[in-house]
Formats: C-alpha cells, structure tokens, sequence
C-alpha cells in the first residue's frame, strides 16, 4: 500500500458527514416526536436487508455514510421521548460532546503520561463525587459499567478481611458469605462466579413488598451464616433496584454492618443520581456509612454509555488491592510525580476515558442543574404514579415511589370485575408481553415489562423516567393513553 | 426547572462546533506534523492552569468550548505520526466516525430489543474474526479491554474443567494452576487475583531471549504441577507479548495442551491483528488450534479504545458459563427469537457497543485494505530494526521481530568503547529515563521505555509501529535522529 497516499488522505470531511447524517435523521439535536422509537423489524428479516456482510469488497465515503444511515434508522431511537424501557434513556447532548471529544483522543486511562488532562479531570470527577457521597478521603476509578463496579466492591472487601487472598486465593480463606436482596441486581451473582465465590455463597436476604431489604432478617442472616461457619464478607445494598426501584434502608444496614463488622457495598447504580437533588438527596441518608458505592450516571443523569464510577471510602486501598506493579507501563523513574497514575488501581490495562463526558455535562449544568434534571425526572414519575393510581383499569405494583420506577398491571376490559384467581392472573400475564409486542410495532413508546416470581407477581409494566431528554407531565399522559389503547385493540 | 424548554434547546450546533475545534486542534482531519505530540507540564502545575472544579458554576456553550480546547491542548497526541509510546496510536478515521455513531446513538448491546442493528453488526463481526482465526463454529464477545477478555479465557477454561465452579466457588476445587510465560502481560496476575485462584496459582514458563515461550518448559511444568497435587487449568499463550512483541510457538504449546488435556487461551491481543495480513499470518499457524483467543483490535490495528474481542472455539459454552437468567432482562416470552439477545453471555449487564467502529473499519477498507495496513506497519519496523542494527551507539535487545516492537538500547558517545561492567549497565539504565524526559519536553517523539530485570536487562527503548497514521521510513529515521539528538544534548 501506499503509506503516504493513506496518510495525506485524511478523510478530512467524513467526520463532519456523519455528523449530519446523524442529525438528519434526528439521532442528535432537538428531539424530533414525530420519528418513531423504533422501526420494528425481526432479527432474521432485519439481517437480511441491512447489508452486513465483511470480507474483500470496499465502500467508498458515500456508501459508507449510506450504511451509517441505515443502521441508524434500524436502530432505536433511545433519545426519543417515549423511549422509557431501559434504566438509561437518551444522553445529555454536552455529554455526547464530550464522547466524541474522548473518541477522537483517543488514549488510554492508566498514566499521566499518555492522559495527562484526562487524569486530571478523572480526578476532579471523583473527588467531587466522593464529596457528594461522603467519603472526603476515599478513592475511587470509573469502570466500565455497574456489574464491574460491584466486583470491584467485592474484591476490596475480600482483600481488606483477608489480604492473602491476593496471591493465595479464596482456597485459604474460610468459605465466605455475601449478602444482597432478593431484589437486588444479577451481577451480585454473576460476580460471585467470577471471583470464585460460587454463587452459593450469596445469601438472598428478604425484601419488603416495596422491594425494601429488611434490615432484620440481614442481621439474622449474617449470624446465620457465622453459625454454619461462614465467614460473612460483605453486604450489598441497592439504592434503586431494578424493577422496583427500591432504596434499601441504608441506616439500618450501616447498623448491621457495623455492629457485626462487614464491609458494606451500596450498588447505587441506577438510584445514586438523586444524590445530586437537595430535595431527593435524603431518601439516601445512610450511604455515608458505606466503605463502598456503585454509581452509573449513564443511567438516570443521562451521560452516554459507559460511564460508572467505584467510589470506597478508605484512602490507598484500592491500589493496594488491584496493583501489579508492572514495570513496563508504570516505571517509578519516571520523570514525573507517578503517585498521579491511575492504572495500577484498575484490573483493567488499557482504560477507556469514562469521565470527561460527566465533567464536561456538570460544567455545563453545574450541581444545582444536575439536580434540577433528577428532580424534574422524579416529579414526573410522581405524576405518572399519580395517573396510574386513578386511572380505572391500572393497577400498582407497589405504592413506594423510591427511584422513577412505577411498576404497574393494565387490566384489560374484558377482564375486569371477574374473580382474581390463578387463571386470570395468568391472563392479566400475558398482557404485557402483547402490548410490548404492540408498542415494537406502533413506534409510539418503548415500555418495558418483567414478572418478579419470588413476590409472586406475574407480568407488569415496569414505567421509569431519566434526566433525559427531560419528561413532562404531557409525556407521562400519552404514556398512560397509549397503553390502554394498545392493550384494546 | 422549565422541563419545556430544555427539551426545546436541543444544543442544535453544539455537536458541531465541538467538532469544529477537534478540526482546528488537529485531532481530526489529516495529521498536522508541525504541531507537537505534546506539550508536557507537570501535574501539580497542569492542575493549577486548567479549569477543572465542579461545583455550582454553569459555563456556557463558548466557555465550554473553550474548555474542551484547553483540555486538547493538554492532552498527548497519539495520533501524531511520532507517537510511539503505547501498543496504541492513531485511531482509525472510520473507526471515529463509527464511535461518534454509537455515541451518538447511546444504548447497549445486550439485547436486541434496544440494540436491533448492532446486535447483528456484533454478529458478524464476530463471526467473521471467528473465520480468520479458525473457530468456523465458535463464539465471542466485545469486552472492555485485552485484561477482560483474558479473564474471560481463564473463566470459560475453569467452568469447562469444572461446572460446579459457578455454584460452589474455588474452595470446592482442587488447587488449580494457570500457565504463562514470563513476558507475559500482568491481567494473567490481576485475573488470578480477582478470579479467586490467587496468583500463586500462576505458573511463569521460562522463555527465549526473544521472548518466546518454551514449550517443553511448559511440559515440564505442567506434569511438576500434576505431581504437586494442582490441576492444571488453562495455559496462556501470548501473540505479541507487551515488550519484546514475541510471539509463543503456538504449534508446540498447542501439542503440549491437547497432549495434557489442558485448555489453550491466546492473548493476541496486541499480536492479533497480524492474522489479517496475508504476508505475516503465518507467524499465528497454531492459533485455530486454540480453544480461545483474546484480540484488541484498538492496539496495532488503529480501532478507537476500547475495542476488544473474545473468541471460543466451542459453541454455547460462553453462555452456560456465564447467564444468570435475570427475567427483568431477558424474558423468554418476548415476541422475537430471543437468541439473539446477547447479554447473558456477558459478565456485564449494561454492554457499550463497541464492534461498530470496527465493522466500519472493515467495510471502508475491506480484509486486503487492513492487511495493507498491518504489512505497512511491519515493513517500516523491519526498516527501523535495522537502522537500529546499522547505527552506531544502537543496540537491540532482540533480533527477532515477531510483532512491531523493536527494543534497543542507546549508548551515548561518552560511554561506547568501554568494559560492560554492572556500572556501566547502570549508567545506560539512566539514558533511557532521561531521553524520555527530554522527549516530553521537546515534545518531537514519544517512544516507550523499561528494563526487562529477570531478562537481566535494563531500561531500554521500546519503538514500536501501528496501523494509524500510517507510518513511513522517514519517519523510522527521524526517531533515530532524534534519540541521537536528545541523548547527545
């Protein structure tokens, strides 16, 4: 090949042509409602017309922009305001600013030397976010997503009961026992695997019918587990659980905690942006007392996927545990002060920027309009909760209103006023499954939907709200309408 | 606050006057050669001049863009043609452009639901690595980073050996041993840490002076393991090892493996994107012999990070091992195939679209156009290795040229010619750090360094080359000019 052609070429313009395509159709600047979420079509139909195939042939900018175009308009448009069916919505525009900004630096996370505004800015990030939660000495690193944020709190618990985990393994150590609710987010699970627990390990302590873990049945639990010889590791608790967007009763668990000396997590993945609200900040009272938290904001606040950050409150650990001193990447004669690498805290090598997008969202917005985002999402799912509770033909899941989340039944007309026994529930069961189905194909709203078993709940609607783009009560009654029209059809 | 009218802002031209200034920074369009691969101030003093606190101030959209240009400014370059100090460079313009895409886009990948198009652009893209490596049947996944992707390997192999791992931990094992040779990379230890096995299960097999496993080392050790009462579990193989880029004789570790019955994970994640070349290919034969493969193409190939991918030989498997069933996620009575769903085979939950970029990559450029593109980078290597072998004062540390790095030591005028005594060794170990720091300061070249101790070998030069910008000889004898240059001054 000819290296100086490829190197003069440039593609000077391309960045900017998928940029307007990208606004053309609608995926970046003001939200444009007459596009559908989605234009539904069925993976093997889908497969067969998007022309996906990659081998010897070559597109041309103009083809490639035509593929771009393509995948965009089978995309879902998870920036449309009636996209509600993941804990994540559409992103703030300043945040998908500052992506494209880390995508075209493209550099990696661990050192000064490669990264040295972006370690910075990291550290800003996080000392701010460690203010807000309340551990002014602690530490922390953004990581890629919450499931990995979690492990990253289990990993330090382990170390700081047992330190020789490190270099012999869980086989030295006495079996060990976690604890999280039956409400509580899978990666408690799949981490358990992971880290060579067992999933066996994880004790599923009883929820509230709010989805509240019951800080009794922790403490039994946990004295439970040291009867059979357990040796009880650490307690997660979730600040806005999945479905029902629960907040664990963070000062009675900081009571077990600390009473009966386990580490405890806080997975505040989902919940943790109402930290940013003066007026929603107290259902949160208690996080203080963690040593350590699980926080996305590319979920409710709106910054672009990924963007998590592990926050934990004792100064120095997290180095001491991750480290692997490797003298390739992180020589300490270095010409410069390498207390300021960040990469051997990390299990990752190579570390994506997550935080310049969220420093450059909070620059624009600042605390108090960050807030302002999170409060005008929770007041809008009060609204909705609001027309749920008074609507004939809806029902509540539960009466809490914790996080965003309103998990809901729509009762069919025809099956209204009859006997509640197992065989209309199996009915109301299938409803949600045939609206969603309904919703794909309309294009109106994405809702999504689940059964929580262990409560006995068959299919509900699962309603939430994010920061963006920011809900209206004029959003929530359309939200309200579409469901019972597409339920009557 | 007035949800109306920040839905009705839409920050329109916001997007694009933040390209405008990555344009006017030289990040994007065609390399600016004269523009310095950075201009290097120390932390303390960066910290000082850059705007970084968050707090209750709001900046507007022109203070905003002037802060993502103070940050660019900051920032290292490396996608200056002279940036040669990571096992990364330049990114790829399409692959840019595909991660503005998925950025702008912002949803994640686990099911396809909410990610239609990318789940089947994650599909072929993965099944067409899976042809170039020789898994015809097999599976992956895009991860986050080579150190994920390993631990990926260790896991499948532990669950393979051992199914009741997932439910009953790595204290109802035997002691497990994990083999790798000593230039391998460090995620083997982090992954042994995390993954509970410990890293005193890690076993590091002797190797070549160029780096390159011995594979009858790897025999013995194994059997001594055997007879020691530990079971071995996985062996790591590395294609393009972080220093010396050696490539392991895959051939005879594969023998070794399928003679012992152990399974074989390859880290390429660095070497991997060798396979693409026609011409150098050949240098992996064996690695369709692996039962997995970790490939980075964020490394040589140029792909934006992170962009990594983990491959399995056998069908189904990375599903067993790793799917918790979550029903709020993955509900088995949605209204498509939901085997397309890919988030149960992850350890994550929520999974950034990261194989996008890459299909973009491959579509603009074709297989022959990103085999060019490594056979470019490798010619210009073999070019540099042998200025380096030709240059007075120059010195390799090896003659093997597997992968693109090229290890040399300078030795300034005033020390050639004389005994090769430990002090002398010492006062060549300083060269390197030196250099460095003039390097950054001059801001020219960027060229990694670090000693290799149990190699005996101390601080030398790492010059490596990747695909983007598309490197040249001339510019292969300005970084001999220039080491010349800043060890002399």
């Amino acid at each position: 090949m000819d290296a100086d052609a490829e190197a003069r070429r440039g593609h000077d313009d391309f960045l900017e042509r998928v940029a307007g395509v990208l606004r053309e159709e609608g995926f970046t600047g003001t939200p444009a409602p007459e596009l559908p979420v989605v234009s539904f079509q069925h993976p093997d139909k889908l497969q067969a017309q998007l022309r996906l195939g990659l081998g010897d042939a070559v597109a041309d900018e103009d083809e490639l922009l035509a593929l771009v175009r393509e995948v965009a308009r089978a995309s879902v448009r998870t920036g449309h305001r009636h996209f509600y069916n993941q804990l994540y919505g559409g992103a703030d525009p300043f945040g998908v600013a500052g992506a494209w900004v880390t995508e075209a630096l493209n550099t990696s996370q661990y050192t000064f030397e490669v990264a040295p505004a972006f370690t910075l800015v990291e550290h800003e990030v996080i000392r701010h976010c460690l203010a807000k939660v309340g551990f002014p000495n602690g530490d922390g690193i953004f990581t890629p997503g919450g499931s990995v944020a979690n492990m990253y709190g289990m990993v330090a618990a382990r170390y700081k009961a047992f330190p020789r985990v490190k270099t012999d393994g869980v086989r030295a150590l006495p079996p060990l026992a976690v604890f999280t609710s039956d409400d509580s987010h899978y990666s408690v699970m799949k981490g358990a695997h992971w880290l060579g627990l067992g999933t066996s390990s994880v004790v599923k302590v009883a929820t509230d019918q709010h989805g509240r873990m019951l800080a009794g049945e922790l403490r039994d639990a946990i004295l439970a587990a040291r009867r059979d010889g357990r040796q009880p590791c650490m307690v997660n608790a979730t600040v806005g659980t999945t479905v029902l967007g629960a907040v664990d009763p963070l000062g009675e668990v900081a009571d077990v905690c600390q009473e009966l000396g386990v580490w405890m997590h806080v997975d505040a993945c989902w919940g943790g942006s109402l930290i940013l609200s003066a007026r929603h900040a107290p259902r949160l009272a208690g996080l203080a007392r963690a040593d350590s938290v699980s926080w996305n904001p590319h979920k409710m606040l709106g910054a672009p996927l990924q963007c998590s950050v592990f926050l934990v409150r004792q100064p120095g650990l997290l180095h001491r545990c991750n480290a692997a001193a490797a003298e390739y990447l992180f020589q300490q004669d270095k010409f410069y002060d390498v207390s300021w690498d960040t990469g051997d805290k990390s299990v990752q090598c190579g570390r994506k920027v997550d935080a310049f997008k969220l420093w450059l969202m909070w620059k624009a917005r600042g605390d108090q309009g960050l807030g302002a985002l999170v409060d005008n999402a929770v007041a809008c799912a009060s609204y909705f909760q609001s027309r749920v509770r008074d609507t004939e033909g809806f029902r509540l899941v539960s009466e809490a209103l914790d996080c965003t989340n309103v998990c809901f039944w729509y009762i069919p007309k025809r099956l209204r006023g009859q006997k509640e026994d197992e065989q209309w529930w199996g009915q109301v069961a299938a409803v949600a499954p045939t609206v969603k189905e309904r919703m794909a194909l309309a294009g109106t709203l994405l809702v999504g939907y689940c059964p929580l078993p262990h409560k006995g709940h068959v299919n509900f609607f699962r309603m939430l709200t994010t920061c963006h783009p920011p809900p209206r009560t004029e959003d929530m009654d359309l939200v309200i309408g579409e469901v019972q029209r597409l339920a009557e059809l």
